[in-house]
């Protein structure tokens, strides 16, 4: 059932070494994160428009984010963290973006510095960013529009996408917490993660740093630790396990002629009705007849 | 990208032998199915319901399963079956349901003849059923609310899940096609296809029968097809597929500790990005420019 | 802008004398409620239907109803008390509206006796009611599933409406009562108020009563005061006065081909750019730039 | 009742002499539109956006703008022609628009040559304006998306608005006619109607001209089509007859301690109902019994 109280990601990050942070799209996949053991879930955009088969590309609405973000965060009891790309336009958009997700039940939010409308940042194609005040001034921004004390606004550098050098990535980071900026994701898609490592190394800062390992998927999560790091976010395993899982359903339905030869490897229906929390339900029923 | 021409289901049904439907909840599942092999998609109440992790007893709105129905049909050019449970209330709500559903663009419905709000059909409840009078009067009502000539309202009735007489599950079935049904759906919840086989031997009606094999999976399409059955639903094995994938994708990065062993095993990113139509969106920038 | 703070009904019910409650559907006449004086403002299931151009009888869904409480909350400092019909159905549906209710920032709803789908009370058709123990424990589960400790459940009986005697009237409010019901509105639609007078001098108990004077408009709010009522909802006067405002200026335009003729009538651009704080917003690029 | 069947804007284009839109952000204020006499409805970002208690500043998504004229659109009998302002972002975005308004049943929209994020044209701020060769881009990307054959994309010029000359007005209309433009929509906000006279006397194109005379109310609608002038967008005197009407209503309830004063000077009730159908929905009830 909808969750009562939830820790907020300042909470979250205080309380714990790394923080594991899992990608989902509905409420069904952050659950099911929650339960494996993880620590917050991002609601990543590639998620999210992949699940209308949509390109990640700031074509969907921010309306449409902030609903699945709140059904998301309604129905667990870990921290949901917003992907909230670049804040959908100037300073106004920012200001409102920060109104909906804290409405929503949102704690943190990761804006990245790249101007609008962005390109998924695996996509083979120019990444211009914006200019490291105009960001700077969208995260003051951002940040005067909180209420919630505890509201986190995690600024997202593309410097390294880009292909800037690491002096500017380390500038526009420094210049990013000077505006306000609560936590910094460093993003590489480098085969290694040599970049981040280089980084690390060279950081002076305090704020939480979160990285996220698409592309160096071998790096582990007490080596990123022992580097400083503060989160990192499995950003898009669990989307691309269900394609693989539902091209083999579907596909073994279509050739086989029935489902049974793939009964025993899906969940049955009342671990569906588990995540359903089915019984607390239908108690309402019986406890108030 | 959207879809520009897409059949309605009675053409497909017409066009076929047996048709092939699978359950899904997003753009996402109804693309693969497609892909798949798949010759129309179920949005099913339980898919959609589970995604959100609350239970399918008619709590979420009707205007959240007619948004699940108008994505998916936006990005298949297969029909989508909406699964549009008791029709959301009394009459008034049924012309409402097809005049929404219409212009969601979906080509079918199925509506169930069960009291709202009514319980999913597996969990062990009693599930009350309308008098066969009322709820032909809905499907009247349906069939004078529709403005698409080949607009297929499904009848599907619960006698068999509420443990009525196979005499009234026939008698009901002719009082919905009397009614103006173009189509029916018999379920049943044993563990083997019996009931479906006795109903489709003492029936004499000539719309398209549809069945929902969740508790007989090892019924073969062939046998269905022989059996006289027009089309069968795979209703939630899509779902069922997609926990298990994200329980053991989540569940291994948190024991190993990184998601390298998972690599091999889900699709790669580039997957992702051909299901959201990537090319064909950046090309839109390119051809323009 | 959104607004940081705003205050439960309880505490505005706390802090007055009588509390005057203003219907609307929009964010735009929430405002100017608040700015006319209302210290609350009722979302209402009429207003927001009529709209849509749909009839106030559980055809919108509560993901509908819910959104309008949300847009309108989200711009006053003061309540929005929402009416949430029957509760959309059984027990569970009612404990589903509370955490939606409560996600969205409303902190107190007002729930009927009626059964699901209701009719508005000012239509000339029966309105079945549910039995009194029936409600009561609709009532006793919305309250186990608040999280907030201030939130609000009113319970509305629509005996009067229905027909049905005094006494019957009093003993399912009193019912409703134990059953938690933090305060209660009692509706009549007879010419006068003699139904509510008789009501208030019958009435023993202690939690705040609310009417809503449709039909008895020239009852006086200090003399509702004097008969112990704490607070009045004026709930579709707004709605009735911007009906014959556009058909005046609609209709103006089209009889003498220009708009000159209403300009010192309506209000200015400059008066819409007030409500919709846009200095504020505009400040938001300079300061920050 | 939602509506089966209504023509297009270029029906109703290609069958009227000059053609007259009312501005509205509801289905109510659509279909009081409809019955006053107007031809079509203007989905007003302005309009919809003061609803929200937003500035009209690209702060509501897409999504939110599409949903006000899918309602619209679905409660009356002649065309919601949408203000879809800069269309949202770039190519992608234009294209992606096209595909939810065509979805929605909308068959004329209208885009202006603003950057995104845009301000409303009467606030005295810079309007940048894109280079002519982008804004065509967008336009042919618009043509190219959409499925239906006489789906219309009108061209908006804000070249008067933000001070350019009356030849890269020209300039720039013509461009967009070129690059596919069904229509046009030529802006300016003087105290005169002295630019809009200006243009369409070097205006030698054929492509329908509209314009929207918000600052010249006096222009009388017969002398706007002997200039030459296809349609005319009476764009936001039904919102701020609204304002007035509510702060009237609202007021005057405050002041006097009741609603009696206003009462004949509002709709009645039965209004309301005649508004919602109320008639037709309720015989859904009695005819199918």
């Amino acid at each position: 059932m909808a969750v009562s109280r939830c820790p907020s990601l300042r909470e979250v990050l205080d309380g714990h070494g790394i923080v594991r942070i899992a990608g989902a799209h509905s409420a069904l996949g952050a659950r099911i994160a929650e339960e494996s053991g993880f620590n917050a879930v991002w609601s990543s955009s590639l998620e999210v428009s992949a699940a209308r088969c949509l390109p990640d590309a700031s074509l969907l609405s921010m309306a449409e984010y902030v609903e699945a973000a709140r059904h998301m965060q309604s129905q667990v009891g870990i921290p949901v963290v917003a992907d909230v790309d670049t804040g959908y336009g100037n300073n106004l958009n920012v200001a409102h973006m920060v109104h909906e997700y804290e409405a929503a039940g949102i704690t943190a939010v990761c804006m990245e510095d790249k101007v609008f409308p962005k390109m998924n940042s695996f996509v083979a194609t120019p990444h211009t960013l914006l200019e490291t005040s105009v960001f700077a001034s969208k995260i003051a921004v951002a940040k005067s529009s909180q209420r919630r004390k505890d509201f986190m606004l995690i600024a997202r550098t593309e410097a390294l996408i880009d292909g800037r050098s690491m002096d500017e990535a380390l500038a526009r980071c420094t210049a990013y917490v000077d505006a306000g900026a609560d936590g910094l994701l460093i993003h590489s898609k480098q085969a290694t993660n040599a970049q981040i490592v280089d980084f690390m190394a060279k950081w002076r800062g305090v704020v939480p740093i979160i990285v996220v390992p698409t592309t160096y998927p071998s790096w582990k999560i007490q080596d990123m630790a022992a580097a400083g790091i503060s989160a990192v976010i499995y950003a898009n395993q669990g989307l691309r396990a269900t394609i693989t899982a539902l091209r083999k359903a579907y596909g073994e339905i279509i050739k086989s002629g029935s489902s049974e030869s793939i009964e025993s490897l899906i969940a049955p229906v009342r671990d569906v009705f588990g995540l359903q929390d089915l019984e607390e339900w239908t108690a309402l029923e019986s406890t108030h007849a």
